[in-house]
């Protein structure tokens, strides 16, 4: 049989790994620094737990696993025959796999909230599984990357979260633009337009307005029937130049000027701060997701089209749904996908890993291979990644591993050297060759 | 609702990642320095690639994923009240979940035959699911962690991996026996003692030597259909003190003799390694798995009494099952969840982890908690793990988090300390306390 991998699965090999662990490893040094704990959850979770979760289009593309034993119980012929979906699949299934970290991440902090401090800082890295038709860049299996505290309402941990983003962007070396909004603003506009019942339409057309221009966030909204004064104020207000002007014409909105406070408390934070990075209040940042209340981020790369490769904000309910009330919470999350793209098309990954190989050796015989053997023992035991190429002789064969393996030194051990105690030590980039001791050559490997 | 996990799943709190995480990045350090490189498979792999490959009860443990859509399709009324498993299962599900890491190895290999450098070293550390019944200690999801190097038969490899289980148990801290033996050997007892197709049901016995003593393998020798002078001469064999004494013993099969050659070039080998662990050549070491073809290994924890925590061995056939041929390969593999409980129930974790917080800033009002914010940034700036508790007054609560957190040192922030740019730096463990400057204080901590 002819292997392959499922749809929209990938293997990732060993050139591929590094590159990703590069991006997990810098992300997860950041939460570190900032004083995150990592968690892990299981990939299975029971249905019950995801279901409902994520809306309807969410339930269809979760990943359900086949019960086990006699899954046919309580299934009758007359519902495969009528295909009664909607009765059969529970039958069938119990669990699923998750489908983001968020809903396990509120079932965690419910089933271990006496065993955790509070505020709650973690940060946790694992993939999901979306049975979603895959497409370019779009997987079946793919990871995400999550950081959050919840259990405080403080504005300190936005802050924070912008430090984050703005110090692992920089570490990566990639410029971004850092954009924020908040969305008590959005709906003190709505307020103080009078509409304050189609807020999510104002915000879906707003969102728009880099792609439709003003004329087009007007028609848009005019379309989902937001009459035409609260058109002319909404716009007369996204064009407020300053927070103090906005919040003279949000007088009328306590939740408008609430929003307002949030921003200027944050700003107060980070102008303290050591942020390399652009950051941008932007009025007309709206993020799909309903459950934000509060302050509301998204990132983009500056020298590549690419959509946003980071976003999150503040939820006040994340809990609730599994009888935890009033813990708030504030959070955002790291494209890691999209991030491995930009940083292969702007060539930003790093051309040396501290995990490559540094040294080959390369035996004549059957007595040097042995005598190699012990040396790179030494080696090794001085903590030099390096190996010794499996078989004595073939000296061409050996010389083609080494560059496959793209080793910057070889060490070739042959009766000479047996007898020198000399090892031949070669550079293969610049190809000079020297006669070595051992010690020499851990000690020369340790400083290059 | 009340939520809880599947059945046989695991949630891990922050302390326990962080000791998982100290077991695999103990492991993954010694694979890269013996040259080894990462790949990772998807979790969901078609069923064709997993089915048949783990015998009849393997296929039942498979955990399967229920196909998307209209997934009744092709099965009929009568296929359900006939119960009919066997012709359902299929058309429900077309996938499942990796039941190990070695077969999704095999389909790795095979398929990515022309982008490899042979001899190709990888390991992996990644999760595997089983549809076991739960019980202490055997989980439904758990980590598995592996370490192979595929076409080569040079025993330059197993000696390689040998010294890989001394290195990764020394550095952990744990005493272990590394035990090894020959599948070769044992087929060249059986061949002496005349039962070349008992093989099996000899190595069966001789495995339980150590639980039912040598009266008790002659008489589980004897119920499998073994002859009473086979079971003399086998049991004469078994006694045998010295590799020269075995290798005249086992003058009439060439399969022994090459067998106990291969051990004696391994133990040349490891003659001029640096190992610290006891290896010993256990004759009577089997293993369970059949398609081990010449050296197997298996370790033990000296001060504990639990399972093997490790084995592996060299196979003649991985890739076979998906069409390419003669690989060789060799490798083993760690049982983390084992070793995680002897290096608990050992006291063994270390106790300072360098991601753990050094240092929690606390204010006593609004002013001092933003002076403290940009305190706190030049403190990250400078690399230390650090962070602020979110709201500034109410000491007592500070001081629980700061507990709680287990943080070696808290900067307390005050009017004084804003007016004379000394802040205050507290030695949780020994209470004591001084006035530092921040720069003093970032010095202090890089040194502690």
């Amino acid at each position: 049989m002819k292997p392959s991998t499922a749809e929209g699965t990938r293997d990732f090999t060993p050139d591929q790994v590094l590159k990703r662990n590069y991006i997990f490893d810098t992300i997860r040094s950041v939460f570190v620094k900032y004083g995150y704990l990592p968690i892990e959850t299981p990939a299975v979770e029971n249905l019950s737990t995801l279901s409902g979760k994520y809306g309807e289009e969410g339930d269809r593309l979760l990943f359900k696993i086949l019960n086990s034993g006699e899954y046919l119980k309580g299934i009758s012929p007359d519902d495969i025959t009528s295909k009664a979906y909607k009765t059969i699949t529970p039958i069938l299934a119990k669990r699923g796999l998750r489908y983001d970290l968020t809903v396990p991440f509120a079932r965690f902090v419910v089933m271990h909230q006496n065993e955790l401090t509070f505020p709650f800082k973690r940060y946790q890295i694992q993939p999901v599984w979306r049975a979603d038709r895959p497409q370019k860049g779009r997987y079946r299996e793919f990871y995400q990357c999550d950081v959050d505290v919840v259990g405080s309402t403080s504005l300190v941990y936005e802050a924070e979260l912008v430090q984050i983003y703005d110090e692992v962007f920089s570490k990566l070396n990639l410029n971004v633009v850092i954009k924020f909004n908040n969305r008590k603003i959005l709906a003190g506009i709505a307020e103080v337009a009078g509409i304050p019942d189609l807020m999510v339409d104002m915000t879906v057309a707003i969102d728009k307005l880099d792609k439709i221009g003003v004329d087009g966030v007007k028609k848009e909204m005019s379309g989902r029937g937001i009459g035409e004064a609260a058109i002319a104020k909404i716009i007369q207000i996204l064009e407020i130049q300053s927070l103090d002007e906005l919040l003279v014409a949000m007088e009328a909105s306590e939740t408008g000027k609430l929003g307002i406070q949030e921003v200027q408390t944050l700003l107060q934070y980070l102008s303290v701060g050591q942020q390399k990075q652009e950051i941008r209040f932007d009025i007309t940042l709206a993020r799909g997701l309903n459950y934000y209340t509060g302050c509301i981020f998204e990132v983009q790369a500056k020298d590549v089209a690419m959509g946003s490769i980071g976003g999150g904000g503040r939820y006040d309910n994340l809990t609730g749904v599994f009888g935890l009330k009033d813990v708030s919470g504030v959070g955002v999350s790291f494209g890691a996908e999209r991030i491995y793209d930009v940083l292969e098309e702007l060539n930003l990954f790093p051309k040396d890993q501290s995990s490559s190989l540094k040294v080959l050796f390369m035996a004549f015989d059957d007595a040097a291979h042995l005598y190699a053997f012990a040396a790179l023992s030494k080696l090794r035991a001085a903590g030099v990644n390096s190996e010794i190429y499996p078989d004595a002789g073939k000296l061409k064969k050996q010389m083609k591993y080494a560059n496959d393996r793209q080793v910057p030194f070889v060490v070739l051990v042959g009766e000479e050297e047996m007898n020198t105690s000399l090892l031949s030590f070669k550079n293969m980039e610049s190809g000079t060759q020297e006669k070595l001791t051992i010690e020499e050559i851990i000690a020369k490997t340790h400083t290059l």
